[in-house]
């Protein structure tokens, strides 16, 4: 929590938009920060927020993988690797437990602890109903904090109320 | 059809907003449901929906792609594989093929069968002008249900009167 | 810059929103045109355009990075290429001169001559804090465009002011 107090360099009364609607659809550990860094800054704004986790995005509220959100070494060119090396088994782990090493050392929590945080923040979570069907996924799959199974149509109209919208 | 409307839980008569506007720059079966899932969804609720295809989007309405759309097994640490097994020839196929049965299992619509439902909706298809150039992609080349071919500054134009926007 | 011109086919006087605020995360040549093509096209356009870079978009404003930006040839299914021959070392390199020569032969221009333009143009450009702690980057490591850095709270500021808002 600490962290997240300092990325709020100026909170501001009154914002022009004060909805903020991120639809989170990757599984991988880098895609899965971005959304919750700008949830727990809004809450913290005093923005409403919801998030709408659907297709790889269920990885991050499902109890099995929330733990092990991995990098992908390979196909990410942005890493200093070359793809050979991205292949042998193992490398995925390894790429992710220095990113995670990284974060730890500048106090970066957690995806659990950011939740957390977004949750005590007033952070919605929706689990998209078509996503949980594709997967074979129960409500009881899911971690505690994902507040209701929503569809499309409602994803559209927290969208169309006048939102600041994002698809990560 | 069907499932698209089991979709629309609660149709809205009136949204604050009502126009979304999506770029489609993915050229993979995982992310070419997305837009249309949420395009044909909100065509069903009076919506005007807008759909820039660039990049590799462009799979999404070429002819000799738009069959082939395929799920990278390797890079995409959401699938329960290593990645040194993901590499080997056909493998991209296999698992493109079990994401297909399982879609098939809940009858989710073909790629094909959601842009006929997105059109008969309303949608509008836009090819984008540079992609086609860069590459060497000619108007025939494209599925028919595209509208027409425009560049950023239209696109600009559609997004800019208060849609709903998201970059896929 | 002339193939920027081109892109604007109908230059609006007075569009309803005329704000345009991107993410940047992504740290592969092709998701790096994109946010500059928008950004470009909209300054042209009379629009006011910020770029917030995050995570591996870090790699598009570093000095370091900017000019070796790849094309990841794996986990790409738009790619007509066999995963495991993507996996080949120098594969990825293969990739991206074939992309670059493409784009030379329709004269678009490279990453560097667009943020010339951009910034020319009065685009702004804005460095992610938490990501520079993250991967160790100074001020210094950036290139001289970067305008200034900033976190989640002022990005917030900035969509919330009725933008267009996009993560790419």
């Amino acid at each position: 929590m600490s962290k997240m107090q300092t990325l709020v360099e100026k909170p501001k009364e009154q914002l022009k938009r004060n909805k903020l609607v991120i639809i989170c659809s990757k599984g991988s550990l880098d895609m899965a920060y971005p959304p919750l860094m700008l949830a727990t800054t809004a809450a913290a704004m005093g923005m409403q927020v919801d998030l709408y986790f659907t297709f790889w995005g269920m990885n991050m509220i499902t109890k099995k993988t929330i733990d092990s959100l991995k990098i992908p070494p390979v196909g990410n060119p942005a890493l200093p690797m070359p793809n050979i090396l991205g292949m042998l088994p193992g490398m995925s782990s390894m790429v992710t437990s220095m990113m995670k090493k990284n974060m730890k050392k500048i106090k970066m929590p957690s995806i659990r602890e950011m939740i957390a945080t977004a949750k005590e923040g007033g952070v919605k979570f929706h689990a998209c109903s078509p996503s949980m069907n594709m997967m074979g996924l129960q409500k009881e799959d899911l971690i505690p904090e994902v507040d209701d199974i929503i569809g499309a149509a409602t994803y559209l109209e927290l969208a169309s109320e006048d939102a600041i919208t994002l698809f990560i």
